[in-house]
């Protein structure tokens, strides 16, 4: 039989030991199936001494044909921000609680990968963000997001004042903690915290979630994912712009000043996620959002 | 010049007197224009005496090539059922409020509906739902939608339980006073009460909506459009089916049994509307959802 | 030891036959401490042959010291209308779930009920509401409530409209599924679901609050219980005042005219619960609502 | 006629130049009726020359019978902070925009002051809150609060996470943006955006709203005012204690550390509104949250 993964990278949970064992384990079984296996070198630093290769997540395009990550859903969004562009697919696998990225269990590990490597899978594709902040039109900070972007009032003291336009026309003028751009990855994580809808991760779209707007009938607006969204500061008293926080993925961050001018668009490549055959993401819905429990 | 638009028909808000006036001013301009004029056929009960043709709804198949109606969102909304499926494109004129579907002003009516029959318009096609209630495999009840799908509790005493499937995947039991399955077009109407996401009309999207869920953490939920959407009652000793009542816009009813099985699909016809140049969705939103008064 | 509770009546849910034998057993408890038990009379009809004394709910004024309720929220409800006025405590035993106002699990009854009649227990007074309904100056509909009041559209196809006075001062018109005037106890029940805030019931409040109101900014609105609510109903075209729907608990309903004139007011008694000793409000706020959970 | 007040200070939006005229107008009215007239020291500043005699707020205890204050809700609130505690009633005139605590317009303000200095008044108290913050058991912050008190993660890249305990007794742990306690004054302000019910100024309540909960089931509560609520940070790898941020109505702040204890309490005094005869508070819900706009 032909397997298609020839060489697979393993990414554990940063700075958690409890994760080498498994690690290990896995990386046994593909040695033992002829499976070239490369570490993270982050991950490998916690895991001495060892044997297997080591390879950096930026090093990995081309190199790779398959990511295995152990973790949680927030180890996943991090390694899908880098890998998601080179075209590696993921595999999740989470540390204990069932998570929206990361669906497969310790328990199942073993047995669930051989049944991945043997072509039994579901595979996703996944969109992404871009966004761009410029200054004197010289774009001065970018990143790449999985599940959101967030215009957020950080340590002002009171709301944030910005102006949103969509594809260059006028959209409002909005007084809010903040507002989040969601991919539909995004829309089970803080944007549903904030009030917005859950939108199913097959589908390209894009929410723009309001974080406490101060007007009580600005609501969460779904839009194309091709939409070009963009955001200007108003000047307010209350809220110098300096303190206004720019955030992709709650992970990298950018201090945004009065004339700045943020652009999000999708970003041209997407995540590939394989899930195990009887994956479903109304299951996931149910198990996360506790929609099964008896009350 | 070419004029696309031979043969016009003119609705007239059910039995409100006040169209009278600017629809015979209407009927007028475009006689002048050489184009036949049609009267709906219960409008024109309530504008005698009158000299022009007359038609129902259901027989301006083949017969029109537009349809102009003066009233409300709730007049477009019913004749949008009727004539979306037969291919009419349809101007909405309002009465003093601007509507989501009716934007010309009586202001500027004849101005503009000039323009509009010079070509000068934005086109824009909005999907449709289908709604099918079978009993006993035969198919007991069915309609069309253009805003919504609304199965909810009536009279009945407490909250009523039915079970989701989304393509015959199974989604959830929820107990709730309801459910809506709302078009973007639906999705400003009921369902934004609800507390539903705002859905672009440009979007091929359905929403699923609970009312007042007792779970709290079920939110809305934004599906593809080609998803196949299934309720069937539980049965609760405090909410007999029977009392159960399945909506189509607000408009047609239908009271459910306990073993009655609803389907939701896509209608595979849109409705075509015709709007002003310099028509902007986000103005609208703006202007009905207050979001440009100062508070 | 002095044990004040002489006669105790049990009640059980209704035509729910699980509850025969813990009820039986715990009568066989009280008989053998030489309370007099009186068993209420539809309770007792589907526990036969028994030989405990029977008596209807509405005859327990003045010869029961202590009602036990073995059941589920809704049972302690209906009969907490009904005692609460005749100033006889309430204790309830919940049948498997926790209720917010059966908060004595089974499997603890018969010791928890023993520490109870040592005088072990938490009591707490709950205000009560009352509803009239007013036709031409005549009192046609009277009822108390537990939970809450709620006006209703019913069956009717479109949201509703009335006009709210408090203490004769015009709050508002609004168009909505309905209104709730709730309690604190009712906070946690059907308001809870339509948006409400969680009112400690210590507290002698009442919260109004709006379901699925078309006006977003229409919030809930906590008021002193010592206002007077009124409602009256506006004519609406798509929704005939005759199908607005007047409820007292989800349970006692009413439907209104155009004319009539709904007086809410807090009613003078208070429905007394005995808890356990360690009874905490805030634990079964953690169990009900889930926040205990990890996702 | 007896008029009360001898000794009137006068209180302007800080840095605002359009209020030196009406400013000086009221003075002249005031000194015509053999008022002694103090303006606010910062007011002052700004409205040179001028012969009137300055005094600071934090001056004013003993000497002032009544303050008036040209501005809006923002300067009220700032005011109030200071005069609350000193039991100097308080006068709000509005700039243009009917504020919640500034209800008298510039337009009416000679007229319906000069009632107020007859004596035709409405007077109403408005509770205060105080927060500590300990560490070390020492009292390193205090502050007091017209509107709320929030724990806020300012420029947390995540959600912060807290353990809420109620006179002692634990509510739970909650991961969020934030909590707010608000007070009634407070309901329609920051509290309102995030969620918060409304509660009737007249009420002695606090309100304890959570900013963007994961848990989607955490809701608003309203607690007796005289509750001690406690706040304690746990650790969080993503959200480091030392950037959790206290305010007290959007004003003044302090960082938390990891181990600080924060307790917020009434305050013993009141702050006292006097409001023309014919105010309505529910008049004034109308206007600021536009119930009464068609839509």
């Amino acid at each position: 039989m032909n397997i298609p993964f020839k060489t697979i990278a393993l990414i554990g949970k940063f700075r958690n030991l409890e994760i080498t064992e498994p690690l290990l384990q896995l990386a046994d079984l593909l040695a033992n199936k002829n499976i070239d296996v490369l570490i993270d070198k982050d991950t490998a630093e916690h895991i001495k001494p060892n044997s297997h290769k080591k390879i950096a997540l930026e090093h990995m395009q081309g190199r790779v044909d398959l990511a295995i990550v152990l973790g949680g859903d927030g180890t996943m969004l991090n390694v899908a921000r880098t890998l998601g562009p080179f075209g590696i697919p993921l595999v999740g696998v989470n540390q204990g609680r069932m998570g929206f990225l990361t669906d497969i269990s310790l328990d199942n590990m073993l047995h669930t990968i051989t049944s991945i490597l043997n072509g039994e899978f579901i595979s996703e594709q996944r969109m992404l963000l871009s966004v761009s902040v410029l200054r004197d039109k010289q774009e001065i900070f970018k990143s790449l997001a999985f599940n959101e972007i967030i215009l957020h009032r950080g340590g002002a003291s009171g709301m944030i004042e910005f102006e949103v336009r969509i594809n260059g026309e006028y959209l409002y003028n909005q007084r809010a903690d903040g507002l989040i751009v969601a991919t539909p990855t995004g829309s089970t994580a803080y944007a549903l915290s904030a009030g917005g809808p859950i939108l199913h991760p097959s589908l390209d779209l894009i929410a723009l979630v309001p974080v406490c707007p101060h007007i009580l009938s600005n609501r969460p607006i779904v839009l194309n994912s091709n939409s070009i969204v963009e955001f200007s500061l108003r000047h307010a008293a209350h809220a110098p712009a300096s303190h206004v926080r720019l955030r992709a993925d709650s992970h990298n961050h950018f201090d945004l000043q009065a004339q700045d001018h943020v652009v999000v668009t999708r970003h041209p490549s997407t995540a590939c996620l394989l899930h195990p055959v009887g994956y479903s993401y109304f299951n996931t819905l149910r198990e996360k959002l506790l929609w099964n429990k008896t009350i």
